[in-house]
């Protein structure tokens, strides 16, 4: 797998490393079997919660995997990332548990829990409008005057190879349970999750085929896969599934997910909210919309998995009561 | 033990002979943990989602112990339950996957959810009124007229012995991540899940000790595990702890628990509603309110847990949307 994977940013050792550098740090979420979300869609679904990571999140992992290896005089200098929430949320309890000052450029319009949740680690959080200001603009600003380190969300091959570790259990619990996975569905927004879970699976499990699942109108990574270039999307779309609204899929990722995945699935927010009641009535489990989409892509059939193994990772659960209350509701 | 125990309906071995039973198919709920309720309250918790389980609560591994071992010819005569909703979601699922034909005598007020559960599974549903009628009578009644099998909610050795395959594998989880629990709170009603529960625990790790917990009202096992007899409950009592409202501890439940627990604890609706949105909020679960209360204790401080190790069941998480809509936006 070196060879095939020469010039990426990523290789599987990298996952290997990261892993090892996370036991007894993160959580080894479980891979969980439902017999009726089983009926439902007529196949074998292994769910990975990452709901059950720390901070709620699967963004623990990257963040602790870059963090980690930082140099003493680097952690004194503290950190600045950017984040729609749960990137923060994973930098913010990082930082706590390593004794760094964080701070976050997070979008004015993020989740209220997300923004109280950074507060809670210590982190100092720095407000930016998501449509008409660049995050990383100031976030590089600030690294340049204080001489803080970045910790970027996705474009960091130790972020892509911590996130990495969420496929590498997959593989491991999956083969435990004398399962096989035939699809894998993983949430993606810059595109680091996936592009690791596909490194991780793809060498451990090469006949298995991964797929990104993205909501409409923030269907870059889709886009790009069938076009070969990293496409963007349109300013003007919305969606509620706050965790992943970037515009194009990032720079180090892209290369690694065009020659990992079989393809990109897109979800409407119906489909999603759809999803969201199902892991509330069926799953019982807390999903946010951005943590769902992998499910609603399965649920409203985007691709065919009768008689198969298909493993679905729930990314996040940091999620609003009153938006929860409405999606459940409803 | 099996001296100590002498006399007891169930010994130790029985809920080993029930976990062979059940591998393969009963679920292995993980033992899940988590930073920031441990922070919370400076302890260290681990927490049993029996949530889940088959049907969302931990009911399907008693019925699957006892129904399991019945004859071809009992198999086929049928066989009647009464529940508030959990043990008859338990039961119908069960009788489907064992080709069995279930009635379950259920009150008219439980929740759609829980009843919809059970006729989703094939069952047939025999509504009763919760204050004025012995949903005891009404199923001893059903089989004597039908020949049918009765399953007990918890006055049975093997459906004892099967929910007493929750503190088996809780010593064995936390024995492999190197824990050892000083002490388990399990949600108590008719007694069968800590009666079993108990019976592993004590077995496996003597030193621990076991509360049952129960809502304010219906704390007759707290009351009768400190007269030595059964307690029973004013029919006036409320709570919307659906699924632990019943009157006094269980004929073969009680003489367990008494030999086994260290003590009842007692919570509040209120208490409950907290703990649920702590589930919510930093679990990411959802717990029905009568599987939120050994939760409940734990966060209300009913008992000292400084520095010690903790595990708590979550017994069940079948709770009506519009309920769990409003515990969390209130």
């Amino acid at each position: 797998m070196t060879m095939k994977n020469a010039g990426l940013a990523l290789q599987f050792k990298d996952i290997e490393s990261a892993a090892k550098r996370l036991r007894g740090h993160a959580v080894m979420t479980p891979l969980v079997e439902n017999d009726e979300l089983n009926r439902l869609v007529s196949a074998r679904v292994l769910i990975k919660p990452e709901t059950l990571q720390h901070t709620g999140s699967f963004k623990f992992r990257g963040a602790y995997n870059r963090m980690s290896r930082l140099s003493a005089a680097e952690k004194k200098a503290g950190v600045v990332a950017w984040s729609s929430g749960n990137h923060a949320q994973g930098v913010a309890s990082v930082a706590a548990k390593l004794g760094i000052v964080a701070t976050i450029v997070m979008p004015s319009d993020a989740p209220r829990l997300k923004v109280e949740g950074v507060k809670a680690f210590g982190g100092i959080v720095r407000p930016y409008d998501r449509y008409s200001e660049n995050r990383e603009e100031i976030g590089t600003e600030l690294a340049r005057k204080t001489g803080a380190v970045i910790v970027p969300p996705y474009d960091d091959p130790h972020i892509i190879a911590g996130q990495g570790t969420v496929g590498l259990e997959i593989a491991y619990q999956a083969s435990e349970r004398k399962a096989t996975v035939d699809l894998v569905l993983v949430p993606c927004s810059g595109g680091g999750l996936v592009a690791g879970t596909a490194t991780a699976i793809r060498t451990l499990v090469p006949t298995a085929r991964v797929f990104s699942v993205e909501p409409a109108g923030f269907d870059d990574t889709a886009r790009s896969l069938a076009s070969g270039t990293r496409e963007r999307n349109d300013p003007a779309a919305r969606s509620f599934c706050d965790a992943l609204l970037l515009v194009t899929p990032g720079e180090l990722t892209f290369p690694v997910n065009r020659r990992m995945l079989a393809g990109g699935l897109v979800v409407t927010d119906a489909e999603v909210e759809h999803a969201m009641r199902i892991t509330f009535g069926v799953l019982k489990l807390v999903v946010e919309p951005g943590g769902a989409v992998a499910l609603a892509a399965l649920l409203a059939g985007k691709i065919d998995v009768r008689d198969r193994t298909i493993a679905i990772v729930l990314s996040g659960g940091n999620v609003d009561p009153a938006l929860f209350a409405r999606v459940i509701g409803s």
